[in-house]
């Protein structure tokens, strides 16, 4: 047996969005964003979004992050993010790359959430003296959080508050963005720009896509043309982009990337329970999406590993352990996760 | 009637890659080039170049250029290519950017090809005074040429002698490698190690491929772990990177990648053959690949748009286009090209 | 023997700099710009330009002019100067490097100055297409240039004119701008913000200070915020900038800078009529300022360097020379140089 | 009264360095470092430190530091530095800008220190997880701190035992250098490449001199040729650096550097003496150079400003301030300074 949950970065392509790139496959298309699916992404997201949106595809959630914060941050600019943050953590400094230079700032917090008074004792403290220190300029929440957790609406709209009091900019990174909108069951605009967020790096390949992600713009075009010539400049602007863009319109078409991260968070929610049932084992945050985390054993840990799951430990830890649950997750598997831990 | 002849990269995934794309489509693969696809590029590049070779697979040209030249020069470095260079032309600055400010050093030539000579003396000009000037670092090769002519291996072996004589690095653009090999029917190591070439953007996306290059160190496996870095650090590391992989591999597999440029090749040819019979337009360079450059009175090229036919003018100039052969091309397309010419 | 005509940048200071020196050098003084000298420099260099100025001081020209093009280009932005500009030839790359990868574009001209026809040619030829090419944003010209010769104001004039057509700012390196004023006996503004230069290097080393340049802005201040950043951030603001500015406004004052600079150049001017009347050497350029450059045979010019004279022969060329006057050239030396042709 | 204990970079030049600066102010010499004074400091500090030592003369700290960690850390390597750095605090993300985005990592420690235990768990924290990651790449010790306090030769020793044990290059930030080794009573040597520190930020003006700092390597060679190129690029090799070297050469001559530095360490002992005898007023640290900490109540410190003491308040805090003693303080500068607490 070999069941994997080490991320869903590593499920194949869902079949809609599958069937949709053999749509596209038709014919020849006007290269460099210039395609028939490429034009339609405006209208498709502001649509979803219910505002004016400006979406720059992209294959990459790295790519989407560091364009965001470049946009809105001098090179002696301070972004504001948790200390598990991917951007920080994951993207081996390819937001000071495209920033030339700018500087992450981590803020602790408990479960991976960013809370608003760390948050603004950190702006506070990095607000400095002049032309010495760098200067406050954006804030990047993960939704949903390194942790598997989620931020409720509110959290987010505290969050983006006190960056404004700052006059910060706002970005969200959801590359499970799709997940939280599943679990907490609300509208994608009461997440993001009701809240206050400015820019959002919207997930897709994690969640039934082979490389596909937006940069969304909430009423901020003024920012794209900046946008487009850094996707360029970095090589990421794709001849073939109509690949790119024609998943990006199946994924948020009839509502698939909602069901398809329903089904992620069922089974991790299905796995959460029998963990909590688990006499030995327990969950390290609560589960908001589709990740869980576990406490367990070094010993128990190792012996999953010895019966074929295949799952990540936490960077330094032996007895903390992440299983991430995907869209092409099947009910067996998650149920021979179970037993795993059982037998 | 509508057909395209605008560039290659306007052209769909051929069926073959997209039955590799189909394979590699089942259940889960690592992450991050740690699939088994990725780990298969090595070897199979190796055995099709006859030399120990490294490969970065990755989504775009733009990219595999701009990190081979970074890995090889400093930022105070120079980078001598042809005035027409897609990296001078076409990129935005790209390797500017990610070689932190080196400079592009362009060398005019007939018929888009740099001439030993000429590279000579540019190096020697642009040889100064210590730490006062940039210093001459490498050589980019573009084959085949922005012009739609070839280089000959003797060609290419002459232009890298200069280049070895003053301690340059070698680099090819291969945007259209594929296209240059088919139509000098000769091994690629011929055109590339075996003439001095020390780093080669093949590329694939212009041949049939969805998103696909590789950008190929022969024998300086050294420079890997930098180029590995900086695709991480500008946000080219798929997380799904076995379906580039898996193109890449599905490419070259059984000379597939010779037939297809064989016969963009060859539509360019029947093509070329029927403007030199032409009485009014003529070629205004000897085709060599899947590119051909037409001189036309503007009224009569404006009337083949008129007609349906999709094609580029020469930037700055309304006489002159260009018409871009594929994988996908039929012969109809060619045939309805040439009389759009004629009536 | 030995006299020194390699550059007026080996020159001592002036005695009325010295002893601003030593009047700044009482007791303690703000540090970082703060200090008294350096709070009137807006005010001085306003009366002097006769129009509202905010003033950078820097210790070299390199910054001042990295930071002037910095200001005003993205890093996809194209920068016109003369293929002999100091910016070109000398700095490295320093401006590629302030300004995150932008490109210079040469531009031939004959007796080191540009042409409206010639520049305007290469800001059409740098237009391209959208995303893919950088985009012309700033004209460079060098006064006096690197040939010796000047700009008039009228032709100063015609080439901002070409520049603010295209939209392009304007910045002039004026390390040797106290020369080209003095020979030119117009007033400052005439030669800069009344021809359309927008920033000026406004250099002072070369004509009798220790380290002292000042980057100008004429009614821009817009871009000094900017500018004083990445003056800090490329570790170019002294903490006893008294010191710089305390020689900038001794320089200016009562008119010493011309004083130095008419000296420099009426000693070129005694030089260059002896060349005038030689059998065998020859002008090259018709001097303008305090360069002179002579054409004679490599054997005279070597047996020059035998005499103990020394200067800098044109890189590439053993026949053609380089003689630069400075503040403190005495007419001894002059005539000793002018001698040391003769015998 | 108005006495100035800001900071010791907001003193005069001191006489010696004068007359220094004097003798070098006599005729001609070769600009860009290849004068007689700039060839001699190879040798001098070679001499003052026993052993092989690269001397790189620039006009600021920032650029020494800048340039010393983009020596040795790649765009995507991480130093470690104390939270109270200069390098973190107070340029600006000059070090981010010089090193291509490479990251800085503070370090908490008490009283201004770093501790090895902390050092080393920070290292251990941020190895990661290959190109996902940056990679830790060098250590830099402020000596004396930002808070005023000395590193023993033993402490020095123990951090660079961590740093070699990761593999980092070690770098010292000296700009009170000679207050540490005057107070400590040893041999620079003891402080710096004896105990494992490879680049040493040799500071000149805060004691005595105008703009002069030299950068050192130890035994390190072939890193000048790149420090060479950074200088340059970034625009500080000025033209005249014979001023700054000259500075240099007199600031070692005959213990000159350290008898300023012991007169400065003086005066702050006698004002920490008066201090601890004080009834309400406090040391914030055991003062062990010539900076002094002082807790008192907000009142107490802004009646000190009323009386004409200048000093700064420690950001973010009105009863804690810093006063600094210089190369120029006065005894009865600093008598009044007590007087001022008292009265």
């Amino acid at each position: 047996m070999s069941i994997n949950f080490r991320s869903d970065n590593e499920t194949p392509v869902a079949d809609a969005i599958w069937r949709a790139l053999e749509r596209a496959n038709q014919g020849t298309a006007w290269a460099y964003a210039e395609d028939r699916w490429s034009e339609r992404l405006d209208d498709a997201f502001s649509r979803l979004f219910e505002t004016d949106t400006r979406v720059l595809p992209v294959a990459t959630g790295t790519v989407a992050n560091s364009i965001a914060l470049a946009s809105v941050s001098p090179p002696w600019g301070t972004v504001f993010c948790h200390r598990s943050a991917h951007i920080f953590c994951d993207e081996s400094g390819a937001p000071e790359f495209f920033g030339n230079g700018l500087r992450l700032v981590p803020v602790d917090g408990a479960d991976g959430k960013l809370q608003p008074d760390a948050l603004e004792q950190a702006i506070r403290a990095s607000e400095g003296h002049g032309v010495h220190s760098y200067v406050p300029a954006a804030l990047s929440v993960t939704q949903s959080t390194e942790s598997g957790t989620v931020y409720t609406a509110g959290e987010i709209g505290a969050l983006c508050k006190v960056a404004a009091n700052r006059s910060l900019a706002t970005h969200m990174d959801g590359a499970r963005f799709a997940n939280a909108v599943a679990a907490l069951d609300c509208h994608p605009a009461d997440l993001t720009w009701r809240a206050g967020v400015e820019m959002l790096s919207f997930g897709a390949s994690k969640n039934g896509c082979m490389a596909a992600e937006a940069l969304l713009f909430f009423g901020h075009s003024e920012l794209l043309e900046t946008a487009e010539r850094m996707r360029k400049r970095s090589g990421h602007l794709l001849s073939k982009m109509r690949y790119v863009s024609a998943q990006l319109l199946a994924y948020i078409e009839d509502g698939l990337w909602l069901q398809m991260a329903a089904h992620a968070n069922a089974q991790a929610h299905s796995f959460a329970e029998a963990m909590m049932r688990h006499e030995e084992a327990c969950l390290a945050f609560t589960p908001g999406a589709n990740e869980v985390f576990v406490r367990w054993s070094a010993e128990g840990l190792a012996g999953l590993h010895d019966k074929g799951v295949q799952f990540h430990l936490w960077p330094g830890h032996d007895d903390l352990a992440r299983f991430v649950f995907g869209h092409s997750t099947s009910a067996e598997e998650t149920q021979a996760l179970i037993d795993a831990f059982d037998g």
